[in-house]
């Protein structure tokens, strides 16, 4: 990971050197910001809006693995990752506190890298970094972020609101991060077999995309609003389709029919899935990661959802008595399990 | 710690079930909480007031020793620090999010103590806990708290306010709380060598508490609107009154001159230390934890000020040109040095 350029220890400029050091670009560019960084706390104004505030805490070997996980990357989908909660709740991510405790294996250089991935997030995302805490630990690096936003009274939209009819919708495609993580294992353990084997990702950028850089779907709220559309619920996909459509059943008290076809899959995922004698439906409905937004509208929208590229038809929602399933497409009817990513177990069941 | 009840393994009831455990009592207290736990985040609204927002992240190891830190003072104190920061802003706490890694070390019944902890600090602040992630480690136990509060327009007190001949003003007394790790560390190390040994604590009730479960001074905002006192400046004491002073000074471009013999030490702490060896003076100055509030007031609140019990003036703010000083009793002039506690590197210096 690291070049080999001089690498400072992070003793050599203790935690305010390094707190200097990490946020002396920052230029806020919200005006719902007052103060960022500096003072014991940041200072917030919010007269017209409803506020959300999600929070994500990410650990090393659990949530990445340094291995294979650029720094930079990382510092960039830990952002990503809380931002798509925002974007769930139907409302415009404004700021971010950012928490890091790192081992004394790191060196500034090596923050700086991880900073310079989160400060890009930032820019593309239009976040002010607004705060945070800087410290160590005995073993490894963790993230925690808090991610704040804002939406107008009237366009929040919950988990709660599916009701029996309603269209279930999906952007993008899924399974592409989990294929993307099988890859990289897969080439890490060549890799440590073999130092000087050079990793095979050629034709698969796609899924390790996915899974290195994931994006949030910042644009989902703006093209409904067009389309004049509110979705009568919505969550995003962090954890696998199934998990997802579960959590969002039991919010708003439905049930729900998916059917196997209609599952949005890249090319990709599905050759890949296939190298592997994967099934890729299990990457999209368990593998979590690809932070896509899951979204019921009413049936009245199907015709202007249909000519959207980049949202699919996946299901209906039916009533609660029928439970949550996947229709095959031989036509069997399997109930969805909240599997999905288990980190309390250490790995994706 | 444990003690000989059935412990449940996280593995037996998953990540959603324990969140579903550690968060069914929750009842919202403030009418800014619009939801809490349950969607992708939590909303909240504050048309009227200005919003702070503070974070810390508390590794194992180096913010807490489990050997002797009950799992419910941890998390008790895990708030309060939070809070602390919002109160040194003079406004109130009004929400929390709490974030979790731990490793599968810890029992359901180990992780219900730490949130009991969490949810007394709630109660007793008038604070509402609204989300967070509960995720693992591969070792010890991390946490993550945002805290969220609200102030008057005109009410907030920053660190950069202080005037040349204002007066340096603390709560409470200093150094307890690193007297107190002391204690617990040194019993800690007997018990090492003998664990049929009883540790001997008598006598030493407020540095332990001090230790083990300080209280953010939730008091001062409105004693000193009480007698028509804004302060110029303020910060709470965290990482000992050095560092403090020095950080006050540095955003508020002043000097200041800090009075050795008005600094103020609880008996406890004076006896535990004479027992140790050690000058108290180091403890305050140094030694970190005791968030109690630093914050500078004009010459003119003298008289209001010095009648208060629990408020001690212990300097004046000075030219930026004269330095941050300590005033010895024989009359030493010595440069405050920002040591305090120093996290990265793993010890208090």
């Amino acid at each position: 990971m690291e070049d080999t350029k001089k690498q400072t220890q992070l003793s050599e400029i203790g935690e305010f050197g390094l707190i200097a050091r990490l946020t002396e670009h920052i230029q806020l560019k919200n005006s719902s910001t007052l103060k960022g960084v500096g003072d014991d706390a940041a200072v917030l104004s919010y007269p017209d809006k409803k506020i959300v505030v999600t929070t994500d805490l990410l650990t090393e070997g659990i949530h990445f693995n340094l291995m294979y996980c650029p720094l930079k990357h990382l510092g960039y989908k830990a952002v990503v990752v809380n931002l798509s909660d925002v974007y769930a709740m139907n409302a415009i991510p404004k700021q971010i506190t950012v928490s890091i405790a790192i081992s004394s294996k790191f060196s500034i250089q090596a923050i700086e890298e991880l900073y310079s991935g989160i400060h890009l997030a930032c820019e593309k995302y239009g976040v002010d970094l607004i705060g945070g805490d800087t410290t160590s630990s005995l073993t490894g690096l963790t993230i925690s972020i808090t991610a704040i936003g804002e939406a107008n009274e009237g366009e929040l939209v919950y988990r709660s609101g599916a009701q029996v009819t309603d269209l279930v919708c999906v952007t993008g495609d899924l399974g592409g991060a989990y294929m993307g993580l099988q890859l990289l294992e897969r080439e890490n353990e060549v890799f440590k077999v073999n130092p000087n084997q050079k990793p095979e990702f050629e034709g698969y950028d796609y899924i390790l995309e996915r899974q290195l850089k994931p994006e949030a779907r910042n644009d989902i709220k703006e093209l409904l609003k067009t389309l004049d559309i509110k979705p009568t619920s919505m969550i995003d996909i962090s954890d696998g389709l199934s998990s997802e459509v579960i959590h969002l059943c039991k919010a708003s008290k439905v049930g729900c029919s998916i059917y196997e076809e209609k599952i949005p899959l890249d090319l990709q995922t599905k050759e890949f899935a296939e190298e592997l004698s994967i099934n890729p439906l299990v990457a999209a409905l368990n593998g979590g990661e690809d932070y896509e937004l899951l979204f019921t509208v009413p049936l009245s929208a199907y015709d202007a959802i249909k000519k959207e590229f980049d949202i699919t038809i996946i299901g209906h929602v039916v009533p609660e008595s029928e439970g949550a399933n996947l229709i095959t497409t031989g036509g069997s009817v399997i109930p969805l399990q909240a599997q999905g990513w288990n980190p309390l177990m250490n790995k994706v069941e």
